[in-house]
């Protein structure tokens, strides 16, 4: 292929931008009847991602970005339509969503501000396309650096004493309010009961090591058993702890020199950069959960 | 999105798996187009990647991967069918290969063996999706090593005082004969006519840091500034010596501690990993150019 | 080598904890002069890093960390008889610092925040060994992030119409106050009679690529040209733009997709990462220069 | 600090150059104790690490490169001496070798080919300070890829119903004729009376995800799983299977466009890098095992 003159980026409006988020049975003719739709109903895919999970008879995820005048207007009869003539058609499950409605996110964090703060600073940034509506803690202590932010700083005393009563106020302020929970460092235990009843994703970040260390002082583990790596996993949350589907993991390099301090400070650089792109990737729809994994497309 | 069983991959023979990659003027409907066509020719998308340039008026390129029963036979006729009813209205370049047909490959070096012996030995073990049909070496010394692995190995002598001799030479043996030239570190300069008269892609493996360190010995010049990183660049060919279009790149870090020969020998084991990519990349007929850029579908 | 049982770490007061940096040229007897001196001092050491440039008739440095009840008051006795009985003798230069005692920090900021509140905040956490005198920027921006901190924020007008009186000021503010001053992101160019006069060293952080991309836009070029990699470089700051000894380098991988903003939001956490180590690493007593590199030791 | 030329590096002959390796309580004084027996001793020191496991009352480890005229007929005298001046008093264990006398290794593998090339591969090249007395397998596949290196292929035969045997056979080759036996994918069990008996440190190399994934097909386990990282573990070999003191580790990252084919295949790449550089430590007597990790000075 000959080469030619590279054109400089430019950015469609926001507001025009759809993406379409689906996955089904996989079989002949997927790609080519969602395309036709998209295409008779004036809509530009801008870009398209699909994977199927094996060569035949797997599933099949597409994610497709799409330019459409008027979209906003134009969205419920076009939902509807692509629910009639594809997605039903096909037993295809879907999410329509706009680019320029940005997810509501609650963040709930404990005493550690790395997580909570970075979030915070790339929001600000624009690097982050949510609308974060508040932040929920079981302690007071980090008010003050969030409300800079203009973000609400909401305190609800939380133990597992008294567990019950803290998920019925949270539940209280999220239910309704947020499209997403992110665990940001939060150090308590959530029941079924709240997963089930916030009605909708959480994602949680938690330290990962080669092998793994449970319980108590991880890092001092880590450090006496002479780890050379030391990482963080994103994940949904599910009832089994820590074991929903992954959605980015990272490492670092350490060694022997590296103190315990040391590593909780590589650790926690490692939890904040891999909190944050999970957190992209689910609030720009790129995120297909499938069984126990997730597919980024 | 809920969850369900997840079936384990299976793997349809390559004889019935084509790839279509192609590139023009971006417009709405080329995505449709494309799997319309696929979809009528009874071919089903196994895997589909498309990238804009921009999200208007860019370029557009996509690689598809399908299945087809009986592509061998109706290969020629598929061909034809798409130059005229797809490719032709849309202005677009286009290539449609078999998985089932490698492309056949290669490899021209001098006297440093880490790249050849990788690319032989991952060849051996099925990874990289091609057949050596030779190995050019301006010196005698690697022909033990070659002939094990069941390639000829020639040596046609070069040096810069007998270039054109060498050079016809070469063509003689390479013309019409392969789809691909690796150039694994190879220490001899090729002419522009060398270049156009091949008639196929070439690929290069160089060292690179940061900053870059030109002419001789480039190690000890990078160990005397005390570089962080040492790295490899593969790339595509042109005139401009060491610039064409980058396939793919990768670091590792070093330190005070390593010794010239340490950062050679750290170089070497990236410059093998990054050429093998670079290689399989180019077998498998993921890689469009573009400009001076290329991107990897 | 049996094993044993790991005995938990335990820190020793700061106050006690000092830091010897030295270079002379190898020879014979240098590691067993020192550690003898400071065994008879009453001084334990706690860690020895050395490195000699080649291993007979190079350069030697060492970096030790000891321990020594009592440091504070008896450091300048210590530090006299050190250069009477050692450091004269071996021809040595040497710096004798003390644990407790952080280095004064200013940073030089613009507009950019990701580098001067990544700073603030890690020393917030205690994360960096520095005490933050006070921040200077040509822009009044940023004031508002700053001075939560309890950090000076201090605005002085620079550009290059206005070089000589901006430069003024600022040696007004950092002459004999500051032991490191630290440009996060500052976007002018500082004189050569500025880094004389201002008598301490100076970090810089700035992009980095392969190749290298000089001039205006460097992300969009390197866009354009499909760079794998985008990364950063830390190093000292001398009279040849960006060329002064690297401290510290790393990069993140890139592909196709990412856009220009992307490219820079990637390489904004890259520089955040490396500038960070190197402000460490100083404050830390590890940096030797030697010629135009460092070793860290 | 001040500049100066930066010399070229220089190579000592190896018969000249000698390493020693200590462990013992950590006192006060140990440093200088150590370094004024080699002064005394007509040694020069060309590099020395050490590591405390804490900073008063712990565990003290040295690495000791140092170049002595005539060390080799020497060697005994210097050793006897350090014994009974140095390391009686001190309470030390030490080793004392030489780098002109590489370990002799024995490989062991089953079927799988990429660690065992590569670490013949990179000691024909001289990377790796070692000679190869013997590869023992219990597949006769691999003797065609191994003989041509000039080492001996022995096919021992073994599974688990005829383990006591075919170790029996296995000591008769090993004992007293290798320092080390290094795992490469060598598929067997090997039982507790064949690690006190063989007399000498083993090395292994498995694969290591996050989570783990026990048992049958790892790599199909992890895709379903859908994890983004892939990583290998080289350690020394105990008991307790694959727990043995960590030496090195590392990762490549994965996403769901990999096979489970391409899993293995990278997972293969990360494998031979990281054995070679385990591999290669040991063999530069770098490694201090401490309960149950290891200290790489």
């Amino acid at each position: 292929m000959s080469t030619e003159n590279f054109p400089s980026a430019t950015t469609l409006p926001a507001k025009d931008i759809g993406r379409l988020l689906l996955r089904c049975a996989d079989r002949p003719g997927l790609v080519a009847a969602i395309s036709a739709f998209l295409s008779d109903a004036g809509a530009n895919i801008i870009s398209l991602d699909q994977h199927s999970t094996t060569q035949t008879g797997g599933t099949f995820m597409q994610r497709t970005i799409f330019h459409m005048a008027g979209l906003s207007a134009a969205r419920d009869a076009l939902e509807r339509d692509f629910a009639a003539q594809v997605a039903e058609p096909f037993g295809m499950e879907f999410r329509l969503t706009e680019a320029a409605k940005p997810k509501r996110v609650a963040i709930m964090a404990s005493r550690e501000d790395h997580c909570l703060l970075d979030l915070l600073w790339r929001n600000r940034r624009g690097e982050l396309d949510m609308s974060v509506a508040m932040v929920i803690s079981n302690h007071p202590d980090l008010a003050d650096q969030v409300r800079p932010f203009g973000v609400p700083f909401l305190h609800v005393p939380a133990h597992k004493d008294i567990r019950a009563e803290a998920e019925s106020r949270q539940l209280d302020l999220l239910r309704g309010n947020v499209d997403l929970v992110v665990l940001a460092r939060y150090m308590q235990i959530l029941s079924g009961r709240f997963l089930t009843e916030v009605g909708c994703p959480l994602i949680n970040i938690h330290h990962s090591f080669l092998p793994a260390f449970v319980g108590e002082a991880p890092y001092r583990k880590a450090r006496e058993r002479g780890v050379k790596l030391v990482g963080a996993t994103a994940h949904y949350v599910t009832e089994e702890l820590d074991e929903g589907p992954i959605i980015e993991q990272d490492v670092v390099r350490v060694d022997h020199r590296h103190t315990v301090d040391d590593l909780r400070r590589l650790g926690a650089d490692v939890e904040r950069v891999v909190l944050s792109r999970a957190v992209l990737w689910h609030c720009e729809d790129r995120i297909v959960q499938h069984g126990n994994q997730t597919i980024v497309l």
